[in-house]
């Protein structure tokens, strides 16, 4: 590679576009689309080496004739399972999964404590007190399966190391997973009190009404990984029911989630809009990921994260 | 003793009323304190035996004249200080102490990872997504300072195991604290992320304003024990000022908190209204609390939780 040409599609905080630019070696320039007017952004992808962010999907198609590299700023990368690039893709690998897993318990925890319902009532300025304290549960003791054992599903597991959790994974092929499989997992739900979905979008629909009714009354559901993983409407009709006792969801299966859907105002759902992989210098660390490919790149060593779009990891 | 005669001044749910009159001996008779008018009920004090829950101090002078055992149903005794009786008396030692403990962390938490603005979001059906995420703390590798090395701050400590926080114990004589005292706290409070207040209200005023003016821009506190162990004007400063980052308090100096205080709607701060101690089978629980204490009595063994009212503890 000589001059290097990169073109940003991720929309950077002024701090993190100011890190990429003092570390950017000499012979590469860069483009940042959020400088660029909308029509001039597709077109501008033409003559870039690098991509870093996650633009439309049509972008990619025919592919870019330069790009040698791609670097996707999330985890996911299902959306770009019918892009099928000559070069080199790279996604954020572990990148969000402490944060989204500390997200999941915060939230976890906070159904069980009220944290919630206590907002909402010192927003009305509304003292209940003692009255509130039957409500609540503990994270205690509780039995936590996890449904997928990647590095979300292992942080999750080591949050809770404290409160004394009994967890068992669900996982196809790891051998340190408990659970293996769909009849495996239908077996143990009947005594578990929490489950965290983990599983990446490929699993579209897992997480079944078969399998939440295999859960017992008042068992807490978390989901982080996509909200297509879940059958959203058997979730809704779970906890209308009162079958399931609440529902973190980072997740839905579409976002924003529109405002007539019932999730918006089902008693103990919480919702937390995608911010679960938000950290402090979050754009910093993704500009990092970038570098510290391109260097793999020119010094033709193994890039970190690579995957394979059509397999979708 | 002989017949033995109870005196329930606590608000017992149904159920642990029947979970108390199933166990009871059958040479013991129980009153209720719910069940009579208010004109009633302090007189009823006078031909009781056992006292089971937190009556007006004014009550417990001069001593009932009957009275062999006090089983109050609270940890904190400080509104008892000047109650002087010639019986034993118990507190419910560390019965509240993990509930309290976890109430602390699913706060901090929440407050990290914006628990409490996602739920007045959701309540207002307003979808904000990524513009969320800058503003997420982590939890993980946090230092923590914990006040007071009882039952609650140990459990807090346990529970931040998996979150690799670095921990030190404020207590004057525990060998097992890393903080002895006041100016050794003060030494310690600049490189602390998050100051946990888990004193008893003998502890008056002691987190005061020059204990939070030696935090670190951004620094979290969180309080559980006494409302009035915290400097609260001081403490409204600090926030208004954003030198604290946020706040959560399960205590306040007074309490319900009047609606015109301004920690009702100072932003980063979460009022869980002393439910603290609230946990599946609050009640059943003190009703064997009690049980287990009468057994003792009667077989002259020693009690669980015996206190010294004078000394608060």
């Amino acid at each position: 590679m000589d001059t290097m040409h990169l073109f940003i599609y991720s929309n950077l905080s002024a701090a993190a576009r100011a890190h990429l630019l003092r570390q950017l070696p000499s012979d590469t320039t860069v483009t940042f689309r959020t400088d660029l007017l909308p029509a001039e952004q597709r077109p501008a992808l033409a003559t870039a080496d690098v991509l870093l962010g996650n633009p439309p999907p049509g972008w990619l198609t025919p592919p870019p004739p330069h790009l040698q590299f791609w670097q996707i700023d999330s985890a996911g990368i299902d959306q770009y399972q019918g892009v099928a690039l000559p070069c080199p893709v790279a996604n954020m690998g572990d990148f969000f999964a402490w944060p989204c897993a500390e997200t999941m318990v915060a939230g976890l925890l906070g159904l069980l404590r009220y944290v919630p319902e206590l907002a909402v009532l010192q927003a009305e300025k509304r003292w209940v007190g003692a009255p509130l304290r039957p409500r609540l549960g503990l994270l205690r003791d509780k039995r936590v399966i996890i449904l997928g054992r990647g590095t979300i599903g292992k942080a999750v597991a080591q949050q809770l190391t404290g409160f004394g959790c009994a967890v068992q994974f669900l996982a196809r092929t790891d051998p340190q997973a408990q659970l293996h499989s769909k009849p495996e997992l239908q077996a143990a739900l009947p005594t578990a009190d929490i489950v965290v979905n983990c599983l990446p979008g490929s699993a579209k629909g897992f997480f079944s009404r078969e399998l939440i009714a295999a859960l017992p009354p008042g068992a807490l559901y978390a989901s982080v990984g996509r909200g297509t993983t879940t059958d959203e409407p058997a979730l809704i009709e779970a906890l209308q029911a009162g079958h399931l006792g609440g529902a973190v969801l980072d997740v839905t299966a579409q976002e924003p989630l529109p405002v007539d859907n019932q999730l918006w105002s089902l008693p103990r759902v919480l919702l937390t809009q995608h911010s679960g992989g938000g950290q402090p210098g979050e754009d910093e660390g993704k500009v990092d990921v970038l570098l510290r490919n391109l260097r793999h790149l020119r010094q033709h060593e193994a890039l970190e994260n690579q995957v394979q779009l059509a397999r979708g990891y």
